[in-house]
């Protein structure tokens, strides 16, 4: 069986002792094997990854943006292999995996110009003949820690630009889809990056504790489950290293009565079903503001509901495909199944989806569940299902507060065409990434991500402007020179 | 006896059941007592800015600007009675805090910029009809804990910006000299700003910690020694906050054998014996490549040291005061001891000072110490008085390895007048802020102030444009319109 | 009589040869002469200017910021002066003089971050060992050309950050109302400018030539009439200089049948009377979507006219004062009898307005025409004066369509809720300064002033951060250091 | 004989009517016609521009960048082809061509980053509940004219940046060697981008005179002689538009004492001779500081000189090719003539060069004159030739001097190894792009390129962020959202 390893100093690489599992969540079987690498693993790819520095670091701003133009091309070159992959590890359908790859990509674009971006302060005459100016240098070998849901995109919102800043890289990515990740980073080699720049190891907890406590690392950059993001973000800063640490979600929409209610519904079904509801930025949660409001919403998507059709990666017709793991598609119906005994009304019931020829595969149905409370275990946590939850509200000052209320902050949005609604709606919500009629508001590439609350530790966000400065170190030159000798001709004997 | 107390929601306060001893270290007499604020004054604090915090936040720019603008004409009109508090407490000379204060103003002049500074990134057509932009939000109660050396300039790198970006603050000042910060913040209410917005406590590692721990508390700025400054770090952290903690320093300069010696001599004194050498940027050690540079470096130090003079506050002759307390002088006198037994040479001593009328005084002279090797006790840890060490060495590299080699990164200085040499000492020092033939590189107002290695933890300096970043949170619009209803006609019938 | 004279190389100057009378437009009376410049006169400020140059730009930035915090101050203490200054010569109602005085300093605020906006892009390793950076370099001598309408605010749109960056300036105000704006720039010498640096010149065509052809001016700032506007630029760049040329407006508000119309009759009130409507913001047509909104806006906008009061610049009551002249005054009459001649209904009529005690001043009272059709001859041209039109139209598409076709493109705004409508019309309208439901939009001090089409001559906006730029030269350097002697040792044996 | 046509529309055109001789100037042959446009085929390019442009302006950004990526690769792709077409029709070696074609590959690369070069500047609370913001908006249909000497960099300086920023454009390129421009323009079509929005035509007088005086025609940009410049400014300024005129250089490098020589002779070779000195950034000055500096100079450059081969574009072992036509050949070699009258001295002279071969080629050896005064034509003026010219002086002042008081501002550098003289240098030189030990100091891609004095009309230099303001027009919004209804349920009944 194919045993997936790591990617070290411009070569692939496995250990051999420790391995686990891999499967193909349509058919729920195992299909590979990853490697889980050893401490000393671990420490070989910091190794070369230390090692590579001084001279990439050196390496003029103009080659290293070189190889992300080339990075970039190789990466459409590959779409249909790496969506591949995606789909075979992760389950998501292959317009999906196409569209989180042109995210990713986005990402090397935006490193592409940072001859622009790594632009420092210069101040002429700070101080009499003092000339003062900020270069932003890079801090080392950085690493990042990502997630199963992106196994192409999150890992491309870090080290393309960590790398273009000048940095090198290890990468330690989910041991759930790994393949996606190691072929893309491997594709760096071919579009000229020097050996050792970048590195992946596969891993469990071994791995991110090597890389948490080794003085080498100079920053870590983690996407996950608040509960671990939170783990990392002590530990690593435990370790005084710089972190950003992005945890969990629950995201809502409110629907206003004066919202296009059919344009609501077709933003809801793609927000709140795509990618089986595996997304940081899934809305999980629909506020309708009036009852009126929440009647009319509720027949609508069960309406557009039964189109949906859950299946197998490959088949684009597919609206999405299974869960990641057997346990997790146990766990989206323990939610559902709370919900309901909680008093909630299952309005469209996926528990019982059934893909044919797919019997085993880790498939949930799209859900909708009405009269959700805030009390309930299932409106608290985060779900990561294809369950939509909708909360009936008398106003949007209560829609507002409940959303302030929750311990999450990632993303949110507000159905309406009021101006008004609209600016007040995102002036005071507590929340990173706001939608206007957008459900599900991903900054572009030029822009950062982030959550807030319990959504994001540190203070600097991924990918955009944020991570520029987040993969470099300011320094600061104040430079005086002294008396006019050459310029005056004191030294006018100087052998030339 | 005078109870310096705090001063919480536009009032002064003081808790009356502990007290701790404020000395005059020119005359080494107790003159005041700083109250020691309780968990419970502290919360009050933290209160007062949480309930200050939505009606400043939405208070528009231009009107927290002019608050800062009223700031800054008050601390000139009040500048002598300011330098007059920090001679008493902390003993620094007049014109030496005088500039202290003159520094501090620029980062309030700076914050006057806010409406410049604040500007969010606005993207156009993000997407088909779609726009998006990012808003820095201010985060709301936030908090800054200074230490006794610049009791106004430290603090007023911290709070005009952050207030001036919509936050609440508390400051935690230090409690050896806490009576001109305690006065200057309360110039802020003179200045226009709404009660609870600024909060000053005293106190100890009570204060500290309920600062640390509250929930309320959003973003922790620090300034001090290494080993607290790790504390906070990790403690702030630990509890989800952001946190920027700016610890010590062992700040070495190059001297070349190219250097302007007489240039270099001159701004060597200033640089290591002003304000006792109680700067984290003061220059405590002087690299000499060659010997025919160190002769000539200690020559004419020597030279130039018999003009210094140690003494009171208030007297404009002086150039130095006395250290911060007893302990502080002994523990100096301790250092210099150490080197002689470690077979350091004492070129100039200073153990034996004494200040005429002010024999109870915490003097230490100017000390020069020759032949320092890089194993000593002297040389490893931050001394923080008035002592500058002479290493020799052969080779630039070997200085600048040395310098890497240290475990702070603060600040740094060569002498030279080749630029080749000036660009490869700036580009590969492992230090955050870097002289060219300019011994005290400390940032404008305008750039910002951060060490390299472990002399800052966090990703975002002190004052300057990383300010901006610290004191606010990213918030990420993305809006899209839905069908042209009003525009074309559809709601004609609107009641108008 | 008093003579209103010159400002030169720090100093009161007079040409005695030419004068000209200065009104006040309140009582009709000759109140000052005003000298007209000489062309030798205006030769001499450029000198003065000149010779002023090299010091002040090697003033280091923070020393020129420091005169301008102290200006800002100097212009607070004296606001009661110059805003009778203003309501003697102008006309205008003194609390109407306070906004545009408060309008004017905080551009004077903006300059005093000049720090922050001087910046320079510098980029490390922008080859192998090359360090490339830009450097905002000041011109040397620039000047500025202002209209009567704002003889305080405008001025200060330009020398402040003329100044601050490191330029010398000769402003040539204009010779209705000038001594407003010499006593102001009489507070720059008192805030510790060099003498030189600033000049001021009154005259007339005489000195404007003077001003453009002049090798030694390198930049032109206007502010006028479109017809005086184009032919500035056209002069100044045929001269080689750089130019921006600010022209007329003809300000639409387009209503929608959405608006909260009390509040737009509000806003209207004020867009269109304020100052007499002399303005280059003024709201001089309402477009009216729909008849019912028209009617319904003729009938409040009468209504809420009613209690508009025209008179004396010193009384607060008042609403609005005088025009400048007697000849505008019929011009202005002129224009609404025209549009009744055309056809339009005057709704309110201000011809025969009469102010008591001030019966020979240079009033019109408030007038609203309805009908208005883009035929007349009163709605093609920029009419200067406290007169609304009302234009009806059936669509949206229709109001912005007569919007585009006219010749200005300065100002604009519409009245509705529909966030939609809002962001179809500020994207697609072909005017420079947009407001959504603001009346005024007149960009804040850190943003920057400028109309489109007609409206504008040059790349380049007034105030903000596009004066940066206009009043700066990007210099690039691009260095790279040659072998490393110094540093490696070869040049050991310099003196030292 | 095959006609270089125009591209109008997405479609190859040509003219009947006039054209014009196409040499190859190795060969002196005439080897193609060019078509030269009738105002009435200029007229249609700029209709079709004008056509595509509002659904190019409403393109989202990022698919505007992805014809850039893609028109990037495009280029590597057809690099030998292009360098083919200009070695045929401009004589320049093929290294050269590709070193000219990768500086405009760069600019495409710097347009690819336009989503974030575009971004807006966001002010939120600019007032109570006021928000305001700039964005910049495309100008419309705007236009390059450009010069023979980089027929593929220029223009490449110009319309990616121009298209990616939503505008469209029509390109006059140089009629002496149209072919790569017309044929690199091709390629945007199959990059993607719509027809229309990139146009070109070929032509003479009669083309630019159209550009220049039609209404629709937004912005010229020019490269080109400094007489044609002014024209260009005058014109398209007289006629309203926004014009960047680049006109001629004289570029000097001073060669300090302390210099390291070797490598200024080296890098001096290849500024002064390469491409035939036909670059505005060629060096064709070496002002000497001390006779000892000068003799030693003249004696490596002579020493240097032996070994450059001038011959055919496409042996990759020539050095340099011929010059652009019979004429300019002429007149190269009567400045040389004139030089050695007025009493320079020949040190190389290349006048009677013969290529083997290409006995009929343009082509003029590499010539260093020494003993040139600044009397001389053949200082005065641009000679665009391989001709290097000493001037022998005796201090550093007097070389700047004579280079500030030259009529041309482009660029210049300064070799020394010392850091004073090189910032006092670069301070103080009135010229736009400066060296520091770089003789051809061209800025990077993102930073801008212009002279000063009269090498450039206009105050936005071509490419880097300047262009990006050049090609876009502030537009300032400024929104305030009436009262709460909808948010506060006043019109809750509207239909859902």
């Amino acid at each position: 069986m194919t045993i997936v390893g790591h990617f070290i100093n411009g070569e692939a690489r496995s250990d051999s002792e420790r391995t686990q599992d891999v499967y193909n969540p349509s058919t729920g079987e195992v299909s590979k094997q990853v490697a889980l690498a050893s401490k000393e693993t671990v420490e070989e790819a910091i190794a070369a990854a230390q090692a590579a520095f001084p001279a990439w670091r050196n390496t003029p701003v103009g080659k290293r943006a070189a190889v992300m133009f080339r990075f970039k091309a190789l990466l459409e070159q590959n779409a249909d292999k790496i969506c591949q992959l995606i789909g075979d590890e992760h389950g998501k359908i292959c317009h999906d995996a196409a569209g989180e790859l042109q995210r990713g990509i986005e990402n090397v674009e935006y490193a592409c110009g940072v001859g622009e971006l790594l632009k420092g302060e210069h101040s002429k005459n700070a101080g009499p003949q003092i000339d003062s100016w900020s270069e932003f240098q890079p801090l080392g070998v950085v690493t990042g820690i990502t997630p199963f849901n992106f196994p192409a995109m999150v890992p491309l919102w870090m080290y393309p630009m960590a790398i273009a800043c000048g940095n090198t890289f290890v990468l330690k990515p989910s041991e759930r889809d790994p393949s996606s990740t190691l072929f893309i980073a491997s594709l760096l080699k071919e579009a000229g990056l020097p050996d050792g720049v970048m590195n992946v190891v596969n891993g469990d907890k071994v791995a991110v504790d090597t890389l948490l406590e080794d003085k080498r690392v100079q920053a870590v950059s983690f996407v996950g489950s608040t509960h671990i993001a939170e783990y990392i973000y002590t530990t690593a800063t435990a370790n005084g290293k710089r972190c950003q640490a992005l945890g969990g979600a629950k995201n809502h929409a409110i629907v206003m009565p004066d919202a296009d209610l059919d344009n609501a519904v077709n933003q809801l079904l793609g927000a709140a079903f795509g990618s089986s509801g595996e997304r940081c930025m899934a809305l999980s949660v629909a506020v309708a503001v009036g009852d009126a409001t929440a009647d009319a919403l509720i027949t609508k998507m069960s309406e557009g509901m039964k189109a949906l059709k859950a299946g197998e990666a490959s088949d684009k017709s597919n609206d999405f495909g299974p869960v990641i793991t057997r346990a997790h598609q146990q766990k989206v119906v323990g939610y559902i199944d709370s919900a309901e005994k909680d008093g909630a009304t299952i309005a469209v019931d996926g528990r019982e989806v059934s893909v044919s020829g797919y019997e085993d595969g880790f498939f949930v149905g799209a859900t909708l569940i009405d009269n959700v409370t805030t009390d309930m275990v299932s409106y608290k946590e985060e779900i990561f299902g294809p369950v939509l939850q909708v909360i009936r509200v008398d106003t949007m000052e209560e829609a507002m507060a409940l959303i302030n209320e929750h311990e999450y902050g990632n993303g949110t949005c507000i159905f309406t065409r009021d101006g008004e609604a609209a600016r007040y709606f995102s002036d005071n919500i507590q929340v990173g990434m706001v939608g206007i009629n957008v459900p599900l508001p991903v900054p572009v590439s030029y822009q950062s991500f982030g959550g807030w609350k319990r959504s994001l530790f540190g203070d600097l966000y991924a990918y955009g402007p944020d991570a520029v400065k987040f993969y470099t170190r300011r320094k600061t030159i104040t430079q005086r020179w002294p008396s006019s000798g050459v310029r005056e001709g004191v030294n006018f004997s100087f052998p030339s």
